[in-house]
Order: C-alpha cells, then structure tokens, then sequence
C-alpha cells in the first residue's frame, strides 16, 4: 500500500469516529437525557431535598474532574458514550451549587428562569454567533430589539440611543468608561495616555464595584486616580461633597473621565441620587457614567422604578440581564444616550470581517462596537424570555425579590439576636448575626464569628449566603435573587445560624 | 380591604405567574421539544437540505425579532406558552447562519460537535458561574483540569505554569498584554501610563488580528506605538528584520512590553518560527506572547504539532477552544508559562467576595485572574466532550480539516480559472476566482468582482465564505470549520462561484 493511500486512509477512519461524535441520533438520546436530569434537578432543589451548595474541596474536585477527563469511555463506569454522558452530566449536577434552591440567598447571580437556559442552548448547540452580522443574523436582530426596548424602557429617547450586550458587567464599565476617555482625551486611543498632563482622573461612587477602580488600571489611567465619592450615611453619594471633589479636581486642570455613580452599589445595595448628580455633570459638562448592574432592571416595576430615576440622563449606563432580569450569565448591556458615541470605544481595519461591498451592513456589525470579536448569541436567553411572556415577568421578579429584602430587613430588626446595618432599598441586606455572648466582644471577634458561622452553614448545604464587611469588620450579606424563596425560608435561615452560631460558642 | 392586604396580595399574584415560569413541567417539554427540533435541524444541514445562510436584511430581521418580543402570549399564532416557546424556537432556527451545513466554509468559527452545546446547556440552564470558588466548585474544576492537561499538552511543565479561561480570543489577548504591560512597566497599575517615557511600545506580527492593535489603544499604550514585525513571503515574521526592530527600539529606550508571534496570523494562517522568535526574546530578556486562538489546538496532532513547535517557550500564549476544538463560543484559554505572574493583570479589595476566613481557597477564586467578575461555566462544553470521547477527537478536527486546507488548495491550483495566493499551511485558504474575461482587468476591478461573486453566492444561501483582502485587493476566503466538508463539496462550491460570476459578466 503507498503511503498516500494510507494516509488517505487514516484520514477516513478519523472522518468516521467524527460522524459519530456529530451523530443526529447521539444528540436526540444525549438531549432527552439532560432536559430529563435537568428537569429532576430542578424539582429537588425547588423542594430543598439537597444541599444548596455540594460542598467538596477545591483538590477533591479537582481530581474528579481531571480524572472523568483523562478516563475516557474506556472507563469501567461506562462502556457506551450515552452510558458516559449520563455519568458526566450527573456528576455535574450532583457537585455544583443550587441556585434553585430557595435557601440559596446569596451572590448577585439569580435563580434564572429555568426556560431561558433553553433559549441559550439553541445558541450553544447550533454555535450561533457575531461580530459581523452575516454570521449571526438572527442573533444581532434579537440584540438590536432588546436594545431598543430595554433603552425606551430605561427612558432613553428613541433614535437617539445606541447600545449593545456584552459578556459581564465589568466588560460592560470598561467598554463604557474607554469610550468616554476616548472622548475626553482626543488622542488617546491612538498616542495612549502618555502625553497627557495634569493626569486625568474617574471619579466614582467610593463603594463602586472593584471593576471601575480595575478599569482605571487597566485604560492606563491608574488605580490611584479613580478618586472616591463620599457617602451619606445611606452609603449613596454625597451629592454636596461631591460638587466640592470636581471643583478642587478642575481647579487643578486634571481632566474628568467620568463621574460613575452607582445604581445600586454592590455593598449595601445603596442608589445614587441620579438627578443631582446628572445637574452636576451637567453644570460642570461632565460625562455622567452609571452602573445599573443590579438596580436597572427597576425600570420594569411601577413599584420600584423611582429607585432609578434619572437613569435616563447618563451619557453612558450598563445594566445586568444575568442580575434581576433572572437569566444565565452573561448577559450585559452597555447603553450611550448619544448613539454618535456607539463606535468611539474601538477603531480598526480588518478586511477578513467588513466587506466594503455592502457599507450600510457595517451598522450592524456588532464586532466594531464590543471588545468581543466572535460573540456568542448572549441576546438568546433573555429574548426568549421576554417573548414568552412578555416584560411583565421581570416587573414581578423584581417586585417579589425586593419586597423580600424589606421583609428580611422586618424580621432581623424584630429578632434581638440580629442587628440589620443599614436601612435596605432593595433585595440586599446586611447584617450580624449577634447572639448575648458574642454581642459584648471586640469589633474583631465579631466580624471573626460572622465569618466561621457562615462557613460552617454554607459548608453543611443548608443555605448560601455570603460574607461581607461593615465598617471594615466582617459581616453576613443575603441577596434574594431566587423568587421561590420566602418569608418562610427567611425565619428558617435565621434558625439555622442561630444552631451553628451555639456549636462555635 | 386595607392597603396592606392589597399589597400582599399583588406580591402573591406575582409569585403565582413567577411560579408557573419556573414550573419543572413547563422545562420538561420546552426541553423535549427544543432538543427534538434541534436534532431535525442539524438532519437538515448534514444534508444540505436547505440554505447555509438564511439571509433576511438587518431591517427586516429586526422588524420580526421586535414584533415577536413586544406580542407576548396574545399572539393569535400561539396561545399557550408551549405553542410560544415552539414559534420562537422555529424562527430562531429559521433566520441563522447554518454552521452544520458542510456548505458552510466560512470564518474561523467551527460547526461545534453539537454534544458540547448540550454539556454547555448544563450550565445554562443551572446557572452555573464562576468568580469565587464557592459559587461555581464543579464550573473551577473542570476549568483547572482542562487548563492543566491543555498547559501540559501545549508543552509547558507541570507545576510551574498557571492558566484560565476568559470569554474570546480578544479578551484573552488583553489580559495577556496587561499583564505584560504591569510586568514591563512597574507601576502602571497604580499610577497609570503618563509619567512613563520613552513611550513603551508592544511589537506585533505585521498581520497580527486587530485585538493586538486594539489591546494598545485600550491598555493606554496608543494604537500607534503597536510596532509592525515585516513578514516574509510566506505572511510569518521575519526574524532578521524583527531583531534589527528590537535593536532600533531599545537603542532609542522604549521599554518593548512585549512581541507578539501568532499561531497562525488570522490572513493566510501563516504560523511564525516560534523557537527563533523565543531565542530573540531571550536574548533582549523581551516577553513573548503568541496568540495561538486558531492553531494551538494543533498540539492535539502528531500530524502538525512542528506548526506549533517552540509555543511551549511563550511566556503567555492564548487559544480559543471556540476554534479547533470544536466546541461553541466562548471558551478562550490564556497561559502563562511562569504561574507567579497569575495576579498579576488585576490588583483588588472586594471583601464581599474573598473570604479572609478561608485563605487557601483564593487560589481558587477566578475572579482574581479574570477581567469577568461574575463568569459563565465556560469550561463546561470542552470538559464534557473530552470527558466523552478523549482528547483523540481534537487531533481528529485538526487532521481532517487541516488536511482539507490542503485538498482545496491543490483543487484551485489545478483550475486555471482560479489563483491561489499563498501556500496554505492549515486549513485557511486565500484566492481569487478569475474567469478569462475577468483575468486581464485592473486589480482593483478585479477586487470588486470577487465581492460581487461571494454576496451573490452567500445571499443564494448555497454555500458560505468570506471576504478577505490580499496585497491591498479583495480576495475570497474559506477556513473548513466543519469536519464533514469533503472534497466533494469544494467542487461544488468552485462551480458554485462559476455560476455566479457568470451572472455578474
């Protein structure tokens, strides 16, 4: 046999273990299997018949997972690849945590609709993707639709916004904050910030998310001048104070970047005062940036709308579907109330992606506008969503889990052994859990026993919540970002911290 | 009735429609129906049964993306949520680009192995995220298998390097280069790019993908201080030029932050001498970063590693597993082949997310690496289908479609009314279709005609390929991202491209 025969050969016995792996038939049995697990999956954790979190070391899981990797369907655990998914897919739900289970009161990630992951995987298993429109038209027409939808609903005027989604919200503050230094120093995109002299500085709500300190470092402006916003006693900005901060910053002659307020921010879940604080930028013709991560979804609820408004004034916002719009990360949008801005983040020349054949495609290219070149469909889930049944789905999700965020703030002020730091607006609570012996001691133990209480409850699978710091002293933090969780469940979190705070003592 | 009750009462009326969204009955048919409709979708496409691209203009897509939205349930075509979920799942079907179809010879996206969308889906519809260890145990596990087999594979040493996955290629360039640039330059983090002179300069393969260019303009470093390295003949850096650049470069006393080879550049597919590109970066204690999106799932082959053969010296280096290893977007990985540099793009405090009381587990703690905070399982779809088959699949995708580059290669060497216009080294082919009449006319004519031929062709939904440029003038493009594509269907689609231009003349 010559050798181009046998290579021809060996090439045909890879097409041939490829066709099986591509078999229709592999997908109709590995599909029904997962919705199947999936679908009981679900049904448990709505009943709490599990843990919420499977706890399991970082080196114990590690070696699971590298072992079913390296294992290959020689294993003996599995002789057939349908034998072998069922095992792999089981072993990914038996060791993750449960969002789905209401005592899951945790991080800002939601319980998300169950449906919306459906959606998702449309995109995930057709590989539907965009950058350049050609590719991924269906996924760029239902992104341009919510972007339109969800603008109007911010209060955006129609025609004259622009915007578009990205993987995350700390993608979506840097894409938004390079715009607006590519706005506010000329040159910098293409001679970098080099020659810029005074320094340009953001100022930024003093508890922002890290990841507007983190773009500071990362544009090139520098950590150390992402100055800070002093808070009332609320933990929002304070809008007097901050007047004083850009007049002492200008009076210097350093450029403003930006003025990024927080809506909410992520520690106490405290809004900004948007109108003052856009009077500000407008008074002192600054670019007005705000983090709607969490909060922007308010825009949906007669109930707690207000808690944004003046959203509507930002030059630049960014707003979270994987936060209250209850779908699976990631699902980021990042709007400019002035569309003339939709292009100023990125410039570039790639003649593999922009056909100079059909100029009036470029609009819709989504590529010239994310850091994403390839972009999965991230619009799948939430349009999806939306159209099933329709936006009145996110005004009760953000009803019911906020309303929930008063009721736990009700309960722990009741209960003597609790104290609630601060005066909720929202679904984010912060508190202590302070039992008579533990209520005299230093600052220090205090914030210590929070910490080993959690992680005794979190490690024992009955609920999930999370740490956080008051004051600089350590404290416990509950997001309800599930909407099955209730009233209920609260008094029974509050017992089960009460049970592992006697074991520590 | 009393405020109060009313209250409650619409709180109640919101948890029963939330409720019924999150019915497990409700995930079980959606599910069944979305995975029975997905398996008669990629039945269709192995058999070419209908168009590649289902091409609508962006107007007309958004217009029904909008109507589908803003209808809900009333919708008369649909009044239960299942007949919904059905429609939309039908159009979102209906209106794509085609991956699955072995027509479809596109760009550098593949048609995954569509298990890995349902491995993906796991995730999706669990919610699984990443960002501290606690929220996503099994989605960091399979993260750090994958990354340390991959790292292993790729060549570098057990023990000594450290990696992570991040949402694409382009973002996976950028913490690269920031991390390289924090490296370089000591204090850039902190206190910004402004004092820093001479200006520090990142030195790039002359056709790098524009993320590199992109990724100066965004790091503060300036779009213009992105050196071009001349390139040979072949489209890969040459050496000699690339070293008299370094020599002029630090001899005027700008710190090089980093050169940047590819493997293999997005144009031609051309791979650069990485061991003679490593042994210049030695000598001038320079950082070699590579990025590898395409090619260095070529470490799976025995067939065409050498393409690869010195990558394992790069002290970053990213590969899209989006790309050959045929699992959906977005699952970039990015390496460093010192772990001690792993802090080292991001600095932060957010003690509402690392918990002092558990120090070991911030190793653990994806966010620390990553640009996302919150990050999807993105690990999921490629653990899951290495899991199944064993890695033997990834060098079965490579030496097909590799072997495929070379097939149409030869087929348009063979036509005389088709230029080939370079020699293809994997499985990315750049040409010409040059019919007589159209042979003898001026370049940029000829240019045109290209574009005309390929809009014709991809609109007609009979095959899809892309538009590139060559030497200044447009030129057609195919990358065989699908493993079924035989030579058979590169005859067709040279015919395909007669036909059509036949129409233009």
């Amino acid at each position: 046999m010559s050798s181009i025969t046998s290579e021809t050969d060996a090439i045909e016995q890879a097409r041939k273990r490829i066709a099986s792996a591509y078999d229709p038939q592999l997908l109709q049995s590995a599909g029904r299997e997962i919705v199947d697990l999936l679908v009981s999956q679900l049904e448990s954790c709505q009943k709490s018949a599990g843990s919420v979190l499977n706890w399991n070391s970082p080196p114990e899981n590690i070696a699971e997972a590298t072992r079913l990797l390296c294992s290959g369907i020689s294993d003996v655990e599995s002789a057939t690849p349908m034998e072998r998914i069922r095992l792999l897919a089981e072993t990914m739900l038996s060791r993750g945590q449960n969002l789905q289970d209401p005592r899951y009161i945790g991080h800002q990630v939601p319980a998300s609709v169950p449906l919306a992951g459906l959606f998702d995987a449309i995109g995930a298993v057709t590989n539907s993707v965009m950058a350049v429109y050609e590719m991924g038209p269906w996924a760029t027409a239902c992104e341009n639709a919510l972007v339109e939808e969800l603008g109007k609903l911010i209060g955006y005027q129609a025609g004259s916004f622009s915007g578009f989604i990205t993987h995350g919200g700390s993608l979506a503050n840097l894409t938004a904050l390079l715009t607006a230094r590519n706005v506010a120093l000329g040159k910098s995109w293409k001679e970098g910030l080099l020659g810029t002299n005074p320094q340009p500085v953001i100022i930024a709500h003093g508890a922002a998310h890290y990841c507007i300190e983190r773009s500071a470092g990362i544009l090139g402006i520098g950590t150390d001048r992402c100055l800070k916003a002093s808070l009332d006693d609320r933990g929002r900005i304070d809008v007097e104070l901050l007047e004083a901060l850009i007049v002492e910053v200008q009076s210097k002659g350093h450029p403003i970047i930006a003025v990024c307020a927080s809506a909410c921010a992520t520690p106490l879940g405290a809004f900004d005062p948007l109108h003052e604080i856009a009077d500000l930028c407008e008074k002192y013709d600054l670019w007005m940036h705000v983090d709607a991560a969490h909060g922007g979804a308010a825009c949906f609820s007669d109930r707690y709308r207000d808690l944004i408004s003046g959203l509507e004034r930002a030059d630049s916002m960014i707003c979270d579907a994987h936060k209250m719009m209850f779908v699976p990360a990631l699902c980021a949008f990042v709007f400019y109330k002035n569309r003339e801005h939709r292009f100023d983040a990125f410039q570039q020349n790639a003649p593999y992606l922009f056909d100079p054949s059909a100029p009036d495609i470029i609009e819709y290219d989504s590529g010239l506008k994310t850091i994403e070149c390839t972009k999965r469909a991230a619009a799948f889930g939430l349009w999806g969503l939306w159209s099933t049944f329709g936006k009145e789905l996110f005004a009760d999700l953000v009803d019911v889990t906020f309303s929930m965020g008063q009721i736990l703030s009700e309960k722990l002020r009741a209960a003597p052994d609790f104290q609630v730091l601060h005066k909720p607006e929202c679904n984010i609570v912060v508190f202590r859990y302070l039992p008579e012996e533990i209520a005299g001691r230093k600052a220090e133990q205090i914030g210590e026993f929070q910490l080993r209480v959690r992680r005794k409850l979190i490690e024992s699978g009955e609920f999930y919540i999370v740490p956080s710091s008051f004051e600089g002293i350590a404290a416990l933090r509950c997001t309800v970002m599930n909407p099955l969780t209730t009233p209920r469940h609260l008094d029974q979190l509050m017992d089960a911290l009460r049970k592992y705070g006697r074991e520590l003592l």
